[in-house]
């Protein structure tokens, strides 16, 4: 293989051969144990620029969350000429690089559904273009259409009904991360030479439709990567070649993520693991003397700062599901490798360091690959990170490492890809407490009266029996787990076929390994609710025509959330089986299937659609978010309620375990100091018992009824909260959403 | 099932419960032994519209054979209003409806590939639109696009090379029938309701890729007979209900084909088995005094006439191949039922009447489902009808209605596919000519010198042992068969996807067959080399590389096409060798193998791309079209001739084999009585042993010279020839082709 110049100084030889990211981070990056004390101040451009995005975020929120939107020209890598924060402060961008040509306007991005894209214009006010409604109706298909065209009646009833939802047939599918370290490494021409050279092995004996489509992708990715060419020339950038330092290699890795984002609207659109390789660029610039603290700062708050402007036009339901804007650019730190050397390195600072610089965010969706190994200095400024902004999560490196090696990407909230290597087939959630109801319904909708699953024979008793319960919850949890992935593989093909990722699957493996994710909603309320009929006496009320609408429980029963493994051995239960269903169903293009239990903020939508459950909770009211245990369910304090969720074998829910919890300043400790000490004692604690996931928040529950009730405070501008899954500004999330949170458990003591 | 009014007085009971035209027919048609007598003349509205097309014909071909093109307007069924032969006549349209909004104008058909559609713009002087143009560039790909993004180096160089040749990649496949009777006997409302149930049908468990694309093709199909409903809406008709009598069937029939022609270029676009199935409603009419026979055949010259009308702008590499605007709009008469009963009814004699009413034409290409057991009536009129007009083809029913049942369809020249239950994928020809050189000279193109098939070792000797060619060759058509389906499974696999035939499919059952059709040209040529070979001594003439260039044969062989076993046995060895060899191949969709002896025009241009040839065939002359044996092989007359081809299986080339023949008139009889009788006898005879297919033009060669030197004169402008697989005007040949079919032997004895 060619030497590139630009290489020099970098050591190691597999990733000159071959692309190879993670070869050539483990044999270049520079560990970093010392404490933050080296980090810098934001720069006066990086000031300049972050106040000039405040101002426009905030005119963004006077317009109702929109500032702009495209009609007329439909969204591709060269749709646009540059774009720039400010047109008068473009020279102080050390990144460069907007979706449009506008900071915070809205792309027109059809090819998922006209509808949608129309909709979401409208209800903005602004009017789409005839000309693209005629192309995108008459002429071509969108993927919305194509799904709904093949849909069998059983799947939309399911739909309807909401036991299936937020499905992605109505907006891309997202959990993608392109290896965008690659355009750093390579440059496009040796990244189009390695695709050609796999186009040219897949001419295998045999061809059948499946290498056809194999093949018609590779000659897309190729377009794309040469669409990427044209569209940093349009920046005045030629990235055909590798970055020859470290403001290009920001700048190259940010235009394959910006590539990305300009031609998909997932509801995932991950930056994956970019800080240990960047710091290697970094690393080298300062060791030769081309770069300081300062500039190097400069570079990831201004890579950051684009990263916080990433926007797509989204409907009402979508926003309803997933609320308050979220893009989930989600970017990791830190981190264990295979040969046990840690991964942090003082990017890893850097990153973190601009939630200070720049004040919290919710985007990147900065989430700190956890071990109680990783140095004490490290942890401690991430407990400090989180004490002071709730705005990052931590994941549990020492379960993932083993399933997905030391060199995956968050590809959404909480799920692990290999990056580069592996993509993920989104599948949203199943709500597996209204899959409760039909079992005892005979599957019919409590809400609605549809008949949705199979007409199984009903429970018709008085009071609930726990055998005959499970009897029928099991048959019902097979129809819903065939059906489930059944659609899904509906909505993938279609998704291949009128939407292919071709920008994003140009920058990973061509013999890409695919996960098929599922998911699982009112994961606490059936576990408790099954308790209620095994330990207590759930009496049914049910309506004229016979149906269960609500339960009488009389006695106690242990909740899950508690320690208390008589509930906690029922929530492992349901995640070992509804996942051994999932298992055996045929999963397009033979993806490896797996679950999450992970809810986003649509446990809100979920539960409104959801009658009321033998554990207590009521018709309508939210579900408890992700793996959390049920609101009010936690009697013991936030020890026993992660020692349960704890118990939850990741290896059945490799897409996930979603665990959102909220503490009080004053139950952390007295200062600062005790805080963080207690936090990384917390984490160390729940992660060495196997945990999956944490998203920690801290505050108490009076600042929420205060931001509530004063959006317009500054101090509430920024104000960044973890939900399940994701961050969010707080003022950004719809009332209902804020009194979901509020009612949320918030730990007054450890 | 209801019963509809319009059915009144039609016979039987499965038809109404199913799709099933074939029953309606087996039960409610009139046979008819009797003469020509009751044949009606020319109506004034006839003879009006058909002067006023021949004036737009004539027209046209002033204008280099185009008269008008669609620039602005993407095809569909209903992107025009209503169109007529002549505004001020069209009120004596009995059966209305043109592919554009002007007789004669060619539509714009970008989805089988915006660069030839662009391409037969510009070849006659107009400019396309560049919206369209953005269209299908930018946002929908084409079908040759994808195509071309997935073919091998070696399937490109193969296609360069003119091995595999004629490929429907930059044309639409075709040779898929409708079955445009449905729309009459059913009614689009009835048929939209049969199209939903076999949508809810395809809903089974476990459904895959394959399931979901059939759900979509469904939807599509759905979607094209509304579009139908709409495009007979333009013309005054409602379509929604089945046809109430003879005039409204035809009307409809019409319909449903007008709707193919909207919407697909197919290089062949068949209309199927209609004449028994009108005859029934025109039967009934006449019955109940609301029709009379000049009235019936006003409405089959009209329909005739429309047939006639049908066009697409074609590329020059296409003219090439299928040269004087080819549409095979094959339309098929007579045939015995599988019960006994022949199938001859007045409406076959009216449909061969168009040619007596109207003169000559090329199409429809009317085609005979012969039997010697026909009635000896109708045997006499379609003999009397090919001596005088030289239009008409011949088909053995006998070795077909075994294999097809009695109511297939041909959907090109020779082709049979069970009408409405079976298609065909298209596949153009391998040319085993060419092959037989690759064999000698170790995979390298003799006039290229590209290296095209695997380098295998060459034959080195000066002269050609004939084991030694044989083993050879057998690899290199192992070879051949195998890139040769691999690259039509790319070709179909893309065209499902980006060029469906909806219209035409929605009036074809649901579970439908599929038969994966190819071809062989040169096949007379190899079988004489390989004699020649074998029987005589052929000589290697090597150009400076080594590759042999030319032969030299000493020593008489025995050849093709005069009844020798010697030479006759190798012609079923290399048939049944090569389809072997296709038989084991994966096809796409689990298609059924087939293949054709049959070139059709383009025996002109591989015999250009092929060297000389052990027969003594030199490099560039045109190679035998079809199953003709070589031009001067035959010695021995006619019957001799026709007897070679007859010992071909069938059952080895079940997508047909190709035989044309020119008599003179002098060899056939002194006058015209005997000239039939003997033509029937001849017709008889070669049937009777199980031969398929049989061209009969009768004339000599001094008309064909006089016709190329005096194109203008009157008697020439529809002087019709039949070529290998259709029918065409001679003097819309090419020179080259004139002088390819003069060339040809026309026997002057039996």
């Amino acid at each position: 293989m060619k030497e590139f110049e630009q290489w020099n100084g970098f050591e190691g030889r597999l990733w000159k051969e071959e692309v190879n990211v993670r070869d050539f981070i483990q044999n270049n990056y520079t560990q970093y144990d010392g404490d933050e004390e080296f980090l810098a101040e934001p720069t006066d451009a990086t000031n300049r620029l972050w106040g000039k995005l405040q101002e426009l975020q905030k005119a963004e929120r006077a317009k109702n969350g929109v500032l702009d939107m495209e009609t007329e020209i439909v969204t591709s890598l060269t749709a646009y000429g540059p774009g720039y924060i400010d047109e008068e402060l473009k020279d102080l961008e050390q990144v460069v690089g907007l979706q449009t040509d506008k900071p915070l306007k809205r792309a027109f991005m059809p090819y998922g559904g006209i509808k949608m894209a129309e909709e979401s214009c409208r209800m903005y006010g602004y009017e789409p273009s005839e000309k693209i409604h005629e192309i995108f109706t008459k002429y071509h298909k969108t993927h919305n259409q194509a799904v709904f065209d093949i849909y069998t009646p059983e799947m939309k009833v399911a739909r309807h009904n909401k036991i299936l939802t937020g499905l992605p047939d109505t907006y891309g599918r997202g959990r993608i991360v392109g290896d965008y370290r690659r355009v750093a490494l390579y440059g496009i021409d040796k990244l189009i030479e390695f695709k050609k050279k796999d186009f040219d092995a897949t001419n295998r004996q045999g061809m059948r439709r499946g290498d056809f489509q194999l093949r018609e992708e590779i000659a897309e990715q190729i377009r794309a990567l040469k669409g990427m060419k044209e569209m940093a020339a349009i920046y005045g950038y030629d990235i055909s070649q590798p970055a020859k330092n470290a403001k290009e290699a920001v700048q190259w890795v940010y235009f394959g993520y910006l590539a990305a984002v300009k031609t998909q609207n997932g509801a995932a659109m991950s930056v994956g693991r970019v800080s240990t390789f960047l710091d290697i660029y970094i690393e080298r610039d300062l060791k030769n003397g081309i770069l300081t603290e300062e500039e190097a700062q400069e570079l990831i708050d201004h890579m950051t700062m684009k990263f916080r402007m990433v926007k797509f036009a989204r409907i009402e339901s979508y926003n309803q599901l997933f609320s308050g804007d979220p893009v989930w650019a989600t970017l990791e730190v830190a981190g264990i490798g295979m040969d046990g050397r840690h991964q942090v390195t003082k990017t890893d600072y850097r990153f973190l360091h601009t939630l200070e610089n720049m004040g919290p965010a919710p985007e990147p969706n900065l989430t700190v690959l956890y071990s109680s190994h990783l140095p004490e200095n490290f942890k401690k400024y991430a407990a400090h990170i989180s004490v002071e902004t709730s705005s990052i999560q931590y994941e549990n490196d020492d379960v993932m490492r083993p399933v997905w090696g030391d060199d995956y990407s968050i590809c959404c909230c909480v799920s692990a890809t290999e990056t580069g290597k592996e993509i993920q087939f989104f599948g949203a959630r199943a709500n597996l407490a209204k899959c409760l109801l039909y079992a005892i319904n005979g599957g019919m909708d409590e809400k609605t009266h549809d008949q949705v699953a199979p007409e199984y024979a009903p429970i018709t008793s008085e009071y609930l029996d726990y055998d005959e319960v499970m009897k029928k919850y099991d048959v019902m949890m097979d129809w819903l787990a065939h059906l489930y992935v059944g659609t899904l593989n509906m909505i993938h093909y279609m998704h291949d076929k009128y939407y292919y990722e071709a920008a994003e699957m140009a920058l990973i493996d061509t013999d890409v390994r695919r996960t098929f994710a599922t998911g699982i909603a009112g994961f606490s309320h059936v576990v408790d609710s099954l308790s209620a009929i095994k330990y207590a006496k759930v009496k049914t009320i049910r309506d004229e025509s016979g149906i269960a609408v609500d339960f009488e429980t009389t006695g106690d029963f242990p909740k899950y959330g508690n320690d208390d493994e008589r509930a906690d051995e029922i929530a492992v239960w349901l995640l070992r089986t509804f996942m051994s269903k999932l298992k055996y169903c045929h999963t397009y293009r033979d993806s490896e299937p797996t679950t999450s239990i992970l809810t986003i903020t649509s446990n809100v939508v979920y539960g409104k659609a959801t009658g009321s459950l033998p554990d207590g909770r009521k018709a309508g009211a939210p579900l408890s978010p992700g793996a959390n245990p049920s609101y009010g369910a936690e009697q013991n304090g936030l020890l026993a309620s992660l020692n349960s969720v704890a118990k939850l074998p990741y290896e059945e829910a490799l897409d996930g375990i979603s665990n959102t919890q909220t503490i009080n300043p004053g139950a952390l400790g007295h200062d600062e100091a005790e805080r963080v000490d207690n936090l990384v004692n917390v984490l160390d604690g729940y992660f060495d018992q196997g945990a999956h996931h944490l998203n920690v928040n801290v505050f108490g529950v009076e600042k929420l009824i205060d931001a509530m009730e004063h959006p317009e405070k500054e101090e509430y501008a920024n104000f960044t909260i973890r939900v399940s899954g994701y961050a969010v500004k707080f003022i950004d999330l719809t009332r209902e959403q804020q009194m979901d949170v509020i009612s949320r458990t918030c730990h007054t003591q450890l």
